[in-house]
Formats: structure tokens, sequence, C-alpha cells
């Protein structure tokens, strides 16, 4: 079989690999797609060489059907179609307070070990879950970013009618704003990409330019002067800092979705005078798999329109330089 | 009567007044006891000159005993002994989300609109809550600041058994330990201090220098490595916002309950990877001011030993100095 290895510095090698009997507890995928995230682009830039061991496989927004069954292992069957949670939780910590999902000795998969962008793929059983039999594929490997969607939506505690600032409009971003939306918010995405503000907008989904308009009077105008129940910081840069705090409420929530790897300047003053929440969000829980597979399955998001390309695993390299190059794009999957 | 005036630049003057009779809604108050809230010190020292109107009679924590009774009012007697609540609301604005007491339009009453450091002061009756007969007056004035502490521990959701730490023991961050510490919580109060540490360990509570101890060691130990479950941010400074994201365990909370005038540096990447909550809390809601007079009446706080100093009002001039001169001292009350 092939394997996607990332090599360091902006490089990666198909390289032929063997495919491997999984061990007890794991199954053996035959991966069908391969989603690339943010943190793959991350690593491809060389900012997590710390964290992964070179030469590596990568990627965990995976589709694909069970290849073979490990010892122990019930419940599954050959032939089942999957979507994988890439979690695997380790010795609980005191301070982990019974959330496994981001343990202190946490380990995710395709990250901290390897990932999905290979022809066969073994992970723990307690990772799957099935995919009905109207959900294709590709959307499979839409999954997992969609369960980061549900998450933070659970987490912001949005409710029907409520309304919702989504700040930056990236793949998690947009799929935060369908999630929102579905959800019976009212929903105004903040992004400055002008092609990633027509995809929005051709999804119906209401947008702002910050960069053209006002932001805080367009939430006025948009909530009739009542501001925003929920924001979500999705942008991870001081800009999108500098807004958040503008836009919510009275007892509003900010949900702090975006990967802020240096400290940012924030005006905690706001939090005080408006009484707002700020609320961190990470990855999923099982049940955002759950909800993020109920809602792919519906129908009722338009998930199709946020794939911009889908390539053949060997065009791996090619793929990376394009997202590089292309800041409108949106997901990009591995055929793996 | 005698008033004590802001008369600008570190300056009070004590002048004469006449007092007025109470308008319709009101009642005339015989003040007893004025506490000087750091608010008022950062009044003296001129940080709030645009929004005071010069001369100006400040105030807000006030006990007195009502002495005549404006039209309109019912449900009070002249000689009741009550506490105020100065918070003044005004017209309702759509993104004040029915939050009256910190709407948009409130006005503070004693900055907004002249306070309680005279002998007469004229307040609208719904402000007035009752002292029981068995609380002091003395202590009716440390009542104002007990809401707010009552309001954070509300806020920030404090549960018995859960270990909290208070970053900051001037006079909030102390009641509030009281407070966190009669809710049946396990407390540790982070001060620099040597006289407010040496008061805190004489009321029995655990105490963290963190100039001289490692603050992120300290709460492992005390929590057996649970961490925080809550951090109350009471100190107002850099050094305590960069503490206050190392300290919760997973999904814990953090109430900003200080005053930061300035953006802060904040390590936003704590809130994403542990999921933790920044929860602001601002002033009280009239349940805050119910709860923190039955705390006061049951004795079970020892607010006594908070109160550094009761002064003639004539005194005020001497009495802002010393607060100034004295970092270690509490709770300075005004005999009005």
């Amino acid at each position: 079989m092939q394997a996607a290895y990332y090599t360091g510095n902006h490089r990666f090698a198909i390289q032929p690999a063997t495919s491997q009997p999984p061990q007890p507890g794991e199954v053996r995928l035959k991966v069908a797609y391969c989603g690339v995230c943010g943190t793959d682009v991350h690593i491809y830039h060389g900012s997590m060489d710390k964290r992964v061991r070179i030469p590596q496989v990568v990627g965990h927004e995976v589709s694909g059907e069970i290849e073979a069954i490990g010892e122990g292992v019930t419940g599954w069957q050959v032939g089942d179609r999957v979507a994988v949670r890439p979690l695997q939780p380790g010795t609980d910590d005191p301070s982990d307070n019974g959330q496994r999902h981001i343990g202190k000795n946490l380990k995710f998969i395709g990250i901290d070990t390897p990932g999905g962008m290979q022809a066969y793929w073994n992970v723990p059983a307690y990772t799957l879950h099935r995919l009905p039999e109207n959900l294709s594929l590709t959307l499979g490997a839409m999954i997992e970013p969609l369960a980061v969607a549900c998450h933070d939506v659970r987490l912001g505690e949005l409710k029907p009618g409520e309304n919702a600032v989504v700040i930056g409009g990236g793949p998690i971003g947009m799929l935060i704003a369908l999630v929102a939306r579905h959800a019976g918010a009212n929903v105004l995405i903040s992004e400055v990409n002008p092609a990633r503000l027509q995809l929005a907008e051709s999804l119906g989904l209401q947008t702002v330019n910050p960069k053209e308009q006002d932001l805080v009077a367009a939430v006025e105008a948009f909530s009739n002067g009542a501001m925003a129940d929920v924001v979500f910081e999705v942008s991870g840069v001081q800009a999108g800092v500098t807004a958040m705090t503008q836009l919510p409420r009275a007892r509003g929530r900010i949900v702090m979705v975006a990967i802020h790897s240096e400290p940012k300047s924030v005006d905690l003053f706001r939090f005080f005078w408006r009484e707002i929440k700020l609320i961190g969000a990470r990855v999923y829980e099982p049940e955002d798999f759950d909800e993020a597979i109920r809602l792919a399955a519906s129908g009722e998001l338009p998930l199709e329109s946020l794939i911009t390309q889908v390539s053949p695993l060997t065009d791996v390299q090619q793929v990376f330089e394009t997202i590089d190059n292309n800041p409108a794009g949106m997901k990009y999957l591995l055929e793996c």
C-alpha cells in the first residue's frame, strides 16, 4: 500500500508501506477519504515538529470501511462504513475533572500517533462511529470537523432565535454557522476574504466584511440593537479578539474555538462591565460525533458546497501547496 | 448638616449643606456609616473626573435610618434601619438582555449621582434593604461590598467541596474568600502584602504569597493535583491575569471581579485547551443583598475583623490619605 509521510519542512513523500494486522481492540480500516485540517497545515509548515515523529503519516478527518478486526472487538463487522473520532484518552489526571476528551494525557490520533493519509489504517475500535447507508464516504470525511462545530454550538448553549456572530469564515467557522443556523439561530459571519464571503452568501448566510464595514454597527443592525447572544471566535488573530468583546449583549457568551498560540491583548473590562462569559471549546465528545452524523445524513446542511477539491493521495504535496496559495479554499479531501 | 465634597485632585472638603425633603418615591436617610470603596479612592485620585460632577458628595457603602418618607413610598417607616443598593436603573436598552443591574443606562448612586458621605441622604425607596435588629449599623455599611462577594460566588456557581483560589486579598477578595468558605468550598488566597496575608491567616484562611512560592505548585498541593474549580481574579494586575489561566482544572471557571481599565495579555490558548470558562461579574442583584444581610446577621462571618478603622466624617481627607499610604489596610468607615 501507499502512505503519505510528512518528512519535515513543507515536504510530503509518498512511500510504500506495509499494512499491519490490527492489534487487540483495534480494527484495520480501508481508508476512503482523509480531509486536510488546519492542524495538518501547521504540521506541513514545521510548526509542530516537536509533537510529530518525522517521518510520520498524519491526517485525522477520516472515513473508511472496516477491513479486518482485531481480537476482542465486538459490535463491528468487516465492511462496516465508519468515521473515526481520533482521540486516544490516556491515564486520568486529577485535574482532568473527568473530561477525558481533553485529558492531560490524551493522545490525538494522527498527530501524536500515525494518521489516516494512507490506504490502510489501524485504529482502536472505540474511536469508530457508524455511518448510515445514505451518507457518502466523501461526506463521512467531513464528520470530524462537523463534530467540532456541533461541540462549539453545544458548549455555547445556543438557543433557537438567538443572534450568533461567527468571527472567521474558514471551514470550521462556516460549519459552525451552518450548525448554528440549523439550530434556529440568526447567524452573521464576519470574514475578510471575498471568495469566502461569496461562498457564505451563496449558502444563504448573512455576512459582514469588517475591513469594509464597522463590525459593531453591522451587528447592531443585524440584531436590531440586541447585539450577539453568542460570538464564536474562530479567526485566531488579534483583530478577532479585539472584536469579540465588543459584540455580545449583557450576559452574552463568547466561544473560544480558535487556537491562539500566543497570548493576545484582551479587553477584560468588557467581561466585567457586561457580565460576558468566555467559554473554551476543544475537539468533541462522542455525542457531538453522533449529532454530526445525524445532521450530515439528514441532508439539511449544504456540506458538499464546502468541499473545494478531492485529490488522489499521491497528489498530497501539491494539495498542501495549493492550500497555502489559496486562502479562499475550504475543505480539501485526499482519496486514499 | 455637614457633607464631604470631593473637590478634585486628591482633595475632600467638609462643607455645610442643607438636607432636602425627599422627592416622591424617595426616602431621606440619616446616614450612620459610609464605607470607602476602591472606586472612591479612584475618584480621589482624579481618575474618574469625567464621571463625577465636581464638587460632589460621593460614597455608596451606606447604612442608616429612615428619617423622612416621600410621597408614594409604602412599606417603610421612619426609624427603619436599612442598607442601600446603590443602583438606579435607566431606560432599558435592547442589548441589556433584561439585566437591569448592569444596564447600559444604569446610574451608580454615589458616583453618577450624589453619594452617602453626608449626614442626610435622599435615595429611591427601591434601593433599600432592611437590616435585622441584631445587625449593627457598622456591619450594615459592609453589606454593599459583601453583596458584591455574594454575587461573584453565585455567578461562579461555586459548590460545596470545590477548590477556590482568590487572586488578590483586598477587601473584596477577602469577602469572596469568606463567602466561598461559608458556601463549603476549600479556599486559598493568593496575595503579596504580608499584613493582608497575616490577616487572612488569622481568619483561618489558607494563603500563598506568589512572590515567595510558585503559585501553580501551591495550588497543586492545596488541591491534591485537582487544581482549582473556581478562580476569582480580584487583583486587577497583569500578574493576576497571567496566573488565572494556569490554575483551573479542565472545565474550571474564572470569575472576573477586578476592573481592568486597560486591555491585558491573556493566554487564550488555555481557555481552548482545558475548556475553561471566564465569567464576568459586576455589582449585584437584589438577591445578593438579601444573602449578604442574611450572612452578616448570622454572625458566621468575621466581618468586624475586616474593619480597619472607623473615623468621623470630618476626617475624610485624612482617611483617604491614610488609605493611600497603607496598602495593608482593609475597610475604612466614615461615621456620618
